[in-house]
């Protein structure tokens, strides 16, 4: 019989097979596909992009010319638009805002044919360092609410292009999601005056069942609640609400720990694709002591269906104590 | 400039590209891909299903044998379990379930290349009055509070059959989603004592701008916050909390509302994948006053990322506005 599991933030229930539970090679998958064409995001290419807005360079490159390790520029489709006031009106029973925020694209490697995973740890460094840079020159900007950093890998998880690339959006609002999270975390808080994140990242150390990696700072384990067959969370261990507040010597670990869970994730699922997502706080700081900055690391090898959009359950055919198992077995 | 809505119900913000809208032809088509081999929901496979829980049947015929118009048997690879009691638990942090539920298939027709278009306004009806029969029915197991009612066309809407049929599953908890749908409707009821479903119904039907189709009980229209393009809701124009309620009569007309709908949207977009989720109230009678039961049509014409998964905002690529446009001129 299949277990139910429910999330202590998000309150979401999960149906977990544990029956016949899935194997790496029973889902389908998807070849990425992407148009053909020069690529923007590749080395000598910097005019087929907006202009730069900020790049870890070699000493005397100038901006929008060769010479760049990781390179921040505009999404050339936005979005969200950053020029403007923001504007908020009603039309009969609705809300109603123009626009406004920022969409940012960060090009993690002028090499076309790398990814995360092929990276140095010093180029992954400099990925994550790029993210702290842009999130905390963005929260300058009195607009914005809140900052979202991504990936969308392959083509199934909704890259449209094949360069490695993360993304980064400015919001005018705390989003709904978030503030789910936020409002689940305060919840227990309240109740039992911890963070809950400190919590599971405790409980899942000690059980010891779930996790792939730990570290000095940060631990990779399959979440006791997933959502979706092998996905993996990365949690720093101590208690800190904002991601961009992430000290620069842990910035190194976590870029080595984020890339041999990535690997893994690839290798496991021969390549597939994934998003993966930086949970973190709004710029206030009333979420300090209950919110606790993460990442979700999601392969996309189901497809949503009907009931889960209809209910928030999920269906995941894979539990984590399986998924785990080939985590940890994958040759790295 | 994008333009940000913001659902009155669930709280959730989409941000509507009105600048450059997609039209249908600008939406990648993917093929929908079946197994092969001898269908299990078709006339004369009868044996291939487990055994029928219900039927419309010619005078006569005997169960699990043809002479069907429409047929209800449970899941072969059922999410849940039917027998057995619930039993609830812990695990540290943790509320667990084993995985007590209802999951059945209603074969909407006994044709494989029929679907719900195909049928004729009296073989549409028999759906619509299966879909109620066995909501009634299951109602009676104590074990259950909520039942969805789904339909998954395509494989890229998650069917794993080819030949049409909806879901229903009963479940021993309220989802979250509909959690949310009741607690923002409440809410909406406590500050201005009218159901928010009636409002919209009304303001829509007042506009005209997004209504496709306008019948004495019911009227299907592209709603102004929409999540996904081109998606479609239906509602009963009085207000009504619960869809296995819907008089007999009312069942021919919606029967027919949703059938020129899904046609529409069938010649519109070229038969592409789409979801259907009936959205109604637990059986309690409390969401009474301010709930009110509609059907949710979601075309699955874009892929959900990053973005949405980490959000909830969703970034909509045709404004309703645009898509009505193309329904209403569908070539029907």
């Amino acid at each position: 019989m299949a277990v139910l599991r429910k999330d202590p933030v998000s309150s979401r229930w999960v149906i977990i097979n544990v029956d016949n539970p899935k194997k790496p090679e029973d889902f389908e998958k998807e070849e990425h596909v992407f148009k053909k064409g020069p690529c923007p995001f590749c080395y000598g290419n910097e005019f087929m992009t907006p202009p730069e807005i900020d790049a870890f360079r070699h000493e005397g490159t100038y901006a929008n010319t060769p010479g760049w390790l990781v390179r921040t520029v505009s999404n050339k489709f936005p979005a969200l638009q950053i020029e403007g006031d923001l504007e908020r009106r009603g039309e009969g029973i609705y809300d109603m805002s123009n626009g406004i925020g920022a969409h940012e694209i960060i090009i993690d490697t002028p090499y076309h044919d790398k990814t995360i995973t092929d990276l140095t740890d010093e180029e992954a460094t400099s990925v994550i360092n790029m993210y702290c840079r842009r999130s905390i020159d963005l929260q300058k900007d009195k607009r914005f609410r809140y900052i979202i950093i991504f990936k969308n890998h392959g083509a199934v998880a909704g890259a449209s292009l094949e360069h490695s690339h993360s993304q980064l959006i400015a919001l005018p609002m705390i989003p709904k999601n978030v503030l789910e999270e936020l409002a689940g975390s305060r919840k227990y808080f309240e109740y039992r005056g911890r963070c809950i994140f400190c919590d599971i990242a405790k409980q899942e150390i000690q059980e010891k069942e779930r996790v792939l990696i730990e570290t000095k700072h940060f631990v990779s384990f399959c979440p006791f609640v997933s959502r979706f067959p092998f996905e993996v969370h990365i949690l720093p261990k101590e208690h800190s609400c904002h991601f961009h507040e992430i000290k620069e010597k842990e910035m190194f670990e976590l870029a080595k720990i984020l890339k041999e869970t990535l690997l893994r994730l690839k290798i496991a699922l021969s390549d597939h694709s994934y998003n993966f997502i930086i949970h973190t706080s709004p710029f206030d700081r009333e979420s300090h002591d209950y919110y606790h900055w993460h990442i979700e690391i999601m392969p996309r090898l189901t497809r949503v269906a009907g009931f889960e959009w209809g209910t928030g359950f999920y269906l995941v055919a894979t539990p984590p104590e399986t998924a785990i198992k080939y985590l940890r077995e994958a040759k790295i």
